[in-house]
């Protein structure tokens, strides 16, 4: 690693996250579960398996069109246990506060954080509360910890031809959180898609046991998941762009501000990897549930080129989706 | 609650701390875990007790005498959970950091917490980096939720007689945090005593079963978790001050300052609740670790005043300990 410095690229949850993560915390922190590099680990402890991951959350602004930090505290946490084919439990909240933050909109934060765990069906069983000088934090930042029971088992290897599958479309809470943030100024609102995502998966993998692989794709968007799928891998994805669901709003500001929306930040989406016999059936599965109405396979796993992302465009071209570098768009999450 | 802000006090541990928790976080995410209060949650999962817990880091200087953030974020984690009666198994580690925080810093600290981890028999399983933008944070803040089976069966209620038992010097941690920080200019060092007591207190849970309540007296300090035992029950506690173990530095330094050492945090330090009858024998087992060899009974269950901490001073006088108010002291943790 050369930079000397942390930079806000560090924190994007692109290639540099990537790269802080294998250099510095899987160099150090050295053990089977944490160099899986995946959003949660998994425990084998004594007698059954728990997934446990954990996630700090710095948006601004706090609130948004279709949330809250607290709700986004909340769905983040949970997303990633239930992506790993966990059943999320028991949640920590650590909150770090800035003195002076308004004691009425902790209480809305707190109650939204509530109100979301019983949506998801989970309990925050600990927390830690601390507060910090006036300039020294930016009003709010949560940390919450997740754990949960593993109860599906992911079937073996990916394989050509496995279909992508996304419950629906992509890139509305980076643009709700940036229209909230920039005062954009458009004539329509985006809401953000945050939500939690442990029953829709839950539903899913009761009917099916055809899900090789699932994420969700938040920082660095569903462009990140892909590149860490076939990182390494002897097969590539190909994107079909007519495939992917975008909101017309959001197709427009993309348009508009010049964003690619494969590299928005998305809070109630799942990509999965499924076979392809089975995948048009688990959309049906997954357009029957509330969150998954706007489902569909987006694209496939192919031979070539390997270890690479590309997008069939509309046009009939072929292009390119790299990892994401450094930060294309201000943070949001 | 009256106050519509958060101020300093909300997060000194003390009685607003206390408020804060007991006012919004149980009321809002109302579980039988959660209302114990007890510093880490005890999960009864399909097979197993696991208990769980979370705290933040938000320490200035990031190193001091003795150690330094990354250290302390292990060591107060896994204190959490050893003073439940559990063995410590996993870690996650959530770091916030500023931008053009100093790499060779941060890996400093990353380091530190890799080898404290594995002093203390943990593994940091899985983590979470955000990055914020120069003048929004104080440098880095550091979460640490952690996991452990709950080995040790505390026996029954507390009973006039039980003894009160600390294994070392109180208040080393706040002072040498203040010299590092003020620049105090004394010319003697007190080292912090921030180290993990997972060992410590498997040695004597091991040869005794008449430990029947244990805590980590850090923000709020011994004071604070006396008066948590006390709270509500139908005994008090009564301290005897010639048995309070302080260093000479501490001491003086507390003098000079006008600070209570009984307010002051520690971060290797272990209160346990202890039957009448085994507690001499107990204090032997603690003086043969390394990390309880000043151990000492200082005190005892009392059946008046009840509810009540007071303090046997040196010359016979009786001083009542009240729960920490509010900031005696800036904060350091």
């Amino acid at each position: 690693m050369s930079e000397n410095k942390i930079t806000l690229a560090h924190g994007s949850g692109g290639q540099l996250t990537h790269e802080l993560i294998k250099h510095l915390f899987v160099r150090y922190f050295a053990n089977p579960h944490l160099s899986r590099l995946t959003d949660a680990a998994v425990l084998s402890l004594p007698d059954l398996r728990v997934a446990m991951t954990t996630d700090s959350y710095v948006i601004r602004p706090l609130f948004f069109p279709g949330g809250n930090i607290g709700k986004l505290a909340v769905c983040g946490t949970v997303n990633d246990l239930a992506v790993m084919g966990a059943k999320p439990l028991y949640l920590t909240c650590g909150l770090i506060i800035e003195e002076q933050f308004d004691y009425e909109t902790l209480e809305q934060i707190v109650a939204s954080m509530a109100h979301t765990a019983r949506d998801a069906g989970v309990k925050i069983v600990t927390g830690d509360t601390k507060v910090i000088e006036r300039g020294n934090g930016d009003g709010l930042f949560i940390n919450t910890a997740g754990i949960g029971v593993c109860e599906y088992q992911f079937p073996p290897a990916i394989e050509i031809g496995d279909k992508i599958v996304i419950n629906g479309t992509l890139g509305d809470h980076e643009i709700a959180v940036l229209s909230a943030r920039q005062n954009l100024g458009f004539d329509f609102e985006v809401a953000s898609d945050c939500a939690p995502l442990a029953d829709l998966i839950v539903h899913v993998l009761k009917a099916h046991s055809s899900v090789k692989f699932m994420r969700d794709p938040t920082r660095g968007g569903l462009a990140m998941v892909l590149n860490e799928i076939v990182e390494e891998q002897p097969f590539g994805i190909a994107l079909d762009e007519t495939e992917i669901p975008l909101k017309d709003a959001v197709r427009g500001i993309c348009a508009v501000l010049g964003f690619d929306p494969l590299y928005l930040a998305n809070e109630g989406k799942v990509v999965m990897v499924v076979n392809a016999d089975d995948a048009p059936r688990l959309v049906d599965t997954m357009r029957a549930h509330p969150l998954g109405r706007d489902s569909r396979i987006i694209g496939e796993i192919v031979d070539a080129p390997q270890g690479m992302v590309y997008l069939r465009t509309t046009i009939g071209g072929k292009r390119i989706v790299d990892m994401p570098v450094g930060t294309q768009l201000p943070r949001i999450c």
